[in-house]
């Protein structure tokens, strides 16, 4: 059996740079047509050459494969609005983390004041350039989604013509408040979609399916499955994908993410068939991104066989998600 | 400034076998007077020769230190009363864990049927052995012990003259159930007394404060702290000190288990002081536990200087807790 999926999107990657960049960015362009990159190199990308030396750095690793790195830059608090509008060409979006919340976020926002930062928001809302959050609060960490649905009621209410990404959700109240507002959307993950903290402290401790947010409680994976599975339009696939060396897995204070830019594909055919839903997989991983973000991808045909594999225990010193596991999809790109 | 207490006793501690046990007895030998030995070894404890040998193997590695290990017996289903009759002498308590939910329960009880159990509960209510108990369900893992409440109701309902021990417990639920039942008592961690979820997943993931059960909210810790601290007479120190080597808590699948032994008395003294409460530690590590569990401990003296010291990075291959920070307080032995 042959499952076509035109154009995937994966709308939430992090593809790092340097050597670890040449070594994951494959992975990517092989099963999806484009993606939407985050900013979150140390230092931040914050502005446009960066941006675009990023970009070109990205395509230089790409080889002959078809892929559209979308380009985003990481929100401060001290934007203007004319670089905004200088910026708008080379942008598809604008990520913003609070500070502290996740990794390389130290630059962020420290003080959610959305009277302070209105002027970005309304110059963003005028140019059409969509905001992506990380939404999470600086509280206890099976509280920090929740805690910040306010902060997302306050934006999608002041400023209801700006497009708000909830990035990565992983509570049925980030789902029920996505429902609520007209400009509100979201990037769900593979891994949020297949796990509860149980899988991450349950048993044994596994660092491979920490990340952040964290995972939380099977009553939220069911709603995330409600919309990802039914093809909600507001939502769309984001993986998330976020390699860490092995050393930095493995260790004492390890390093949040899960990398699962190999097998996204692959697991979400799985978990669609699974579901009796593989018909609604195609807008999950790219009609309703098209939609949202308004984005002509380049066409590109991926097929996904079903036949067995087994999952590498490494990508050279990445450990993947699903290592070692045996997944009933495979991906063969196309052009 | 010194703190003198007389005979400190640690009611749940893991000493583990063999080389470990080489290790790590040592530490607790020299801060208490005893503690109550945890027998979930491979295989676990369930014959009162294997006891004696595992308390022989204890005793050899002590040295010339006054040190009691409180014996326990693994809980099994098929106990029978005049097995408990003739065991009485040898033990302290009989440890229950329900099967799977922490390292080494897989021999524990797979179906708890309190009907088919009460023969050994009200065989134990006659002989005065007390029960200790994992109280947990195999439910989400931020929910199991609150899940396992009922079960200790029914029992303490049921067997009103059995002494039942709350083992380490996590949760402001467990506090207040703990209150409303006259042979409800429990034990209580350091560490539940100090962190929260959000120190072992809320930054970077923390292998070294990953335990079963997992450390909770704060409204959970600080029910913990406030009975601790007043040294309410229903709850007692038990360290749950577990050690493991580091290559098992720095690794794919890390196991359960804080080692807490060598710094503890150290860090409660300052938890103690901290809040003003110094006076109660006594109680709170030596008077309550001779009081429920009726035992007359060897006379010791332990005497804490306030005297800064670095904990060491490890002790052997196992990693402490307080790894590398300053605590106020040094214990020093006296017999």
């Amino acid at each position: 059996m042959r499952l076509i999926l035109n154009s995937p999107l994966d709308m939430h990657l992090h593809l790092r740079d340097g050597d670890m960049l040449q070594h994951v960015a494959k992975f990517s362009a092989k099963d999806f047509t484009g993606a939407l990159i985050m900013p979150n190199l140390v230092p931040p990308i914050t502005d446009i050459p960066s941006l675009l030396a990023y970009k070109e750095r990205i395509l230089d690793v790409m080889g002959c494969e078809q892929f559209t790195p979308y380009m985003s830059l990481f929100f401060k608090s001290d934007y203007k609005a004319d670089f905004l509008e200088r910026s708008r060409d080379y942008i598809t979006a604008i990520k913003l983390y609070p500070s502290g919340v996740t990794t390389n976020s130290d630059g962020g926002v420290e003080q959610f004041d959305v009277k302070k930062l209105a002027p970005i928001f309304e110059a963003m809302s005028e140019l059409n350039i969509p905001l992506c959050v990380h939404g999470e609060t600086n509280g206890f960490v099976m509280d920090r989604e929740k805690e910040f649905g306010a902060v997302y009621e306050c934006l999608a209410v002041a400023f209801p013509k700006l497009t708000i990404i909830m990035e990565h959700i992983t509570t049925r109240s980030s789902a029920e408040l996505l429902k609520r507002y007209e400009n509100l959307y979201a990037t769900i993950t593979l891994h949020h979609l297949l796990i509860t903290l149980d899988d991450v402290a349950g048993g044994l401790l596994n660092p491979h399916l920490f990340c952040k947010p964290i995972a939380k409680r099977y009553e939220d994976r069911d709603a995330l499955l409600e919309l990802a599975l039914n093809a909600n339009k507001k939502v769309m696939f984001g993986s998330d994908s976020a390699p860490h060396p092995v050393s930095k897995k493995e260790c004492c204070g390890c390093a949040a993410g899960i990398f699962s830019a190999p097998i996204a594909l692959s697991a979400l055919a799985e978990l669609f068939e699974k579901h009796d839903k593989l018909t609604n997989l195609q807008a999950f991983v790219s009609d309703n991104a098209r939609d949202i973000y308004k984005l002509t991808p380049i066409e590109k045909t991926v097929i996904l066989e079903k036949k067995e594999w087994i999952v590498p225990a490494t990508f050279g010193d990445v450990v993947p998600m699903f290592a070692k596991q045996t997944l009933k999809w495979q991906a063969l790109s196309q052009k």
